[in-house]
């Protein structure tokens, strides 16, 4: 007996001195707090997108929009936090294995040294992935939408929605068991949002005056960005936020593997977006002739949310040309929604739907563990499912309580209709 | 001896295999080093509050006042950084048990791995909060002080009162011999930055113009916040160092019940502010009919503010709750503070000063290890001393050198009179 | 042979109960996930100082060129990425000992454990220094150079110009083999920015109208900053980044003596800054009568551009000194650029090149290792090498493509000639 703890103990120390990495040399404890400190780092990283997000839509709406924009994106993140508390973690996490839904109870924390991680450092990080999915949702209805059935649908989107979605991947539901492969939300973030916002889109209307009407001569820049500089530190704050995003779904850095993860994963994110931005100013002074900045940002987006099903496999040559297709993919989408007459105020339907949809069929070329089939069940059923139910949201909403304003409120400007606050007040 | 030495180095083994927490199973270096890294971390977040409160209070103030808000915010961060070493430090730290000041003598490095972490991370965290404590006072005050009598108020601030006051409890002082708990300074920060930016105020006088004398036509928006959007973007960045703030207090990161405190006080920070966002928006929807969007914001502030004292102990419900309450403080100290005629331009006093006092009473409903009658001397103690204090050094400062513009500067705007720079020159 | 891996045992034991530092007791993947983590966070914030670079770019051009900075901003980021993949890295660390160039190859991971980090983290953490090389030429450009001859040129800066005198001594090539000092490059990075830009100054020119004829009046308020918050908020940002440039440049966090360092680091960076914009308050005020904002902001940046040749030896009063003398060349570095009529629209030289050449012949006052002899030449051969280069380049540029827009887009401004986006659309 003792002689057999002895060896153990010096086996012990020889893992040590001389880490063979198929068993780690890190302690249970020591690898416990690495994971949740990964979790809170990525986790606040992601939670400052909500700030990305607030600067991408006020930059883009007119600036009688803009304090409006504002009080959503503070509001859906506070409904983004209450409802993933009291609902969202245990629907999408209280999931049978292999199944469609979970329980509506409230989160506690039930933090236990086997589990690996902090209970509650994982709800944050989920958390912030939830309001991400509501962010998407706010700027495509800008300008003409009500603010508080805007917070219904994000408090039904962030305690319902997203979180069935989310449990049947990466809660172990149905999905899962078929093998789908979504690194950190291609489809089960990104689409969510844009599948939702599409559905709101359609059911709310594009902006009066938005689409000529026949016969109708143009209006001169009718809804001109209020600001391009806030459109793009947004970007650059959602870029920053995206390490978190994609690095912190790693969920673990504890042992050397992890680490070299996240490092690889970090890379891959960042030259996606570099794709993604390139392709789309190539593309835009191609056609047009002049470099379009608005589409060099949203073309960022793309590319982030392109390599976000599979940050870890690719080669860096591999990422930078998914995130290429993604600022294309965001040139080109525009476009089609401008010819479909449907309004998207800040163009998260091509950046986070389209981009988020090739993302995710893209994963078989760089991860053979994913097959190609799966990733389409994967795509249509997510998306399919969100845009149905929200298309039925919106509808109920729109017959019972109105989600529109009144002709005369979107004429003034939603700013003075519903907060009674100017957003900008310069004079020089 | 050899096989007591054997048996300890069992027991070392089994430690590591299984934790019994009783006991950590981290090395003293490892320790060390994850304490310091949460230092750093939470340091820098904090440090970015500085860039959050110059955005919030550059939104607020008039368009003809925010090229000195910006040299005001620039400047007191860097006051504080000097002043927080030459004495403050030591001020608050080289207190004597139980005693009421310390040496005024400049900081340097000792760092002993006995300690558990860096002594310069240790300094680096203590510094941002000094100069958060600053940041509250210099909104208050906008649009009529003087740029460099306020500069000597920071000095004084950051060098003597918050640091006094901060050694009476997390330097061992008499308020914590009395066994007061204030985790992340509701008062010993945000209150003691209230209380100084309220007697400032006071011997200040409000803006010309901004209360109307009997008789007078009120005039048609005089004081409009000159940007939401960066208000918003403002409160965004505070929320983010929040975490740094609360998360950082718990001083250590380098064991499983470390680990799994600092994610719990991330969680109820955040849903704090959720609450206090939700509740402001109610409550001006309500009242006002409009959902007031700088409410939401400064609301967000007030929960924040509320969680600081105690982020550790309160449940997920309880954190919503005094969020909340903290939230609503803020909207009807507004009211009240202009009802007395009290000009604070960005709404500081009952976001710091009043939600700073509820979140300390309200530290005995969730931590009974705190009891009302000592949080209530706590507060009082601490709030007269630096109003008190305060509201000599103004009044000496006004008697000497004058605190305040000329009525001529006031009126062409502290951007022309104080630095001759001009804020926006945008010209679409 | 059993007794003594018995006692090597115990002495394992008694390592971690009580280390002697002579001998670390963390393991070595508890010490590679350290280091790598420090990489990736401290590369984040670096990454981020490209959006703080926009933000001030941003606000200091006027308003006619703002949507073309941040396209410049958005694109030289993705560039620098790419590049840096392609190039980039393996020129600077596929030197040959104490040689003068790497090879042309492209990056690829080749993480082991005894590197003490893994790859990628140390590519990312390179690429974003590539990257704020770059971000320092645009802003002196600004406002006259067309946009993708500027594209062209960052991508030579990224891929070959700054690769290769970062080889010279951090990729052990012969500026290392002589015992140069350069932290974190106050020369490397920072001049190397500001010598290229420089170059590209001379060879562009002025803004029409930015400097009197003789016999012309001076015209009012030319080229008025177009927001001065957005500089602020840029400066708070680049700040915030700082840490993470200096910090992350101890490229480790594994031991109790990193972690110290590291904590020292993240001080005298800090109280660098701190110097620069009191120094500048103290002269603007003193000279101008007016405490110039604009200057203490770029102040900021000084102190900090020259600390960064030396951030851990100096005592904090060292630093606060180092820092000063930033901040005043900043005052009269502009003062000088002004009357030699050189248009620097940003400050950039001053800030970058003149910091950085005070800041790097000032560390043999703190560092007895670094001696003064050494330190000049390699100041003398890097910014002479970057200088002559560029100014090769933009003068063969010049010829071919042409780097300078006609007199009539300038004239209308680079917004709409360039991008055809108006930056700001603001109606109050």
């Amino acid at each position: 007996m003792k002689k057999l703890k002895f060896f153990t103990a010096l086996m012990f120390f020889m893992s040590i001195s001389m880490p063979s990495f198929a068993e780690t040399t890190v302690s249970a404890e020591v690898g416990f707090i690495f994971n949740t400190f990964l979790f809170l780092v990525c986790g606040f990283l992601v939670m400052f997108m909500a700030a990305g997000f607030a600067m991408l839509e006020s930059g883009m709406v007119t600036s009688k929009s803009v304090s409006v924009i504002c009080a959503k994106n503070i509001g859906l993140y506070s409904i983004a936090g209450i409802m993933f508390w009291l609902f969202g973690y245990n629907v999408a996490y209280g999931i049978p294995e292999g199944g469609f839904i979970g329980k509506f109870i409230p989160w506690s924390d039930g933090s236990k040294l086997e589990t690996g991680y902090a209970d509650g450092a994982d709800w944050y990080f989920q958390m912030v992935f939830c309001a991400t999915t509501i962010s998407i949702v706010s700027g495509t209805l800008a300008e003409r939408i009500k603010l508080w059935p805007f917070f219904l649908f994000a408090a039904i989107l962030g305690g319902f929605l997203y979180p069935v979605v989310m449990g049947w991947q990466w809660g172990g539901g149905w999905l899962a068991a078929r093998g789908f492969s979504d690194f950190a939300g291609s489809t089960l973030v990104h689409s969510t949002g844009g599948a939702a916002a599409l559905a709101g889109a359609l059911i709310l209307g594009p902006r009066i005056g938005r689409f000529k009407k026949k016969g109708d001569p143009s209006p001169v820049k009718p809804f001109a960005a209020s600001s391009i500089p806030l459109v793009t530190i947004g970007v650059f704050v959602l870029w920053l936020g995206w390490f978190g995003f994609n690095g912190g779904s790693q969920l673990a850095m504890g042992t050397f593997t992890d680490a070299v993860a996240v490092s690889k994963i970090f890379i891959n994110t960042n030259l996606a977006a570099c794709g993604g931005v390139m392709a789309a100013a190539v593309v835009t002074r191609l056609i047009g002739g002049k470099t379009d900045v608005v589409q060099m940002l949203n073309g960022a987006i793309g590319g982030l949310v392109a390599i976000t099903a599979e940050p870890l496999m690719p080669t860096p040559l591999a990422a930078i040309l998914i995130g290429a297709v993604g600022g294309m993919l965001v040139v080109f989408g525009t476009k089609l929604l401008f010819s479909l007459k449907i309004d998207d105020v800040v163009g998260a339907v091509p950046a986070h739907l389209f981009a988020g949809i090739w993302g995710t069929l893209a994963v078989p070329i760089t991860n053979s563990a994913a097959n190609f089939g799966t990733q389409l069940l994967g795509v249509i059923s997510i998306n399919v499912f969100v845009f149905i139910v929200s298309l039925i949201v919106w509808s109920i909403m729109k017959a019972t309580m109105g989600i529109r304003l009144s002709r005369e409120a979107e004429m003034k400007g939603t700013d003075v209709s519903e907060t009674g606050v100017i957003a900008y007040a310069i004079r020089d």
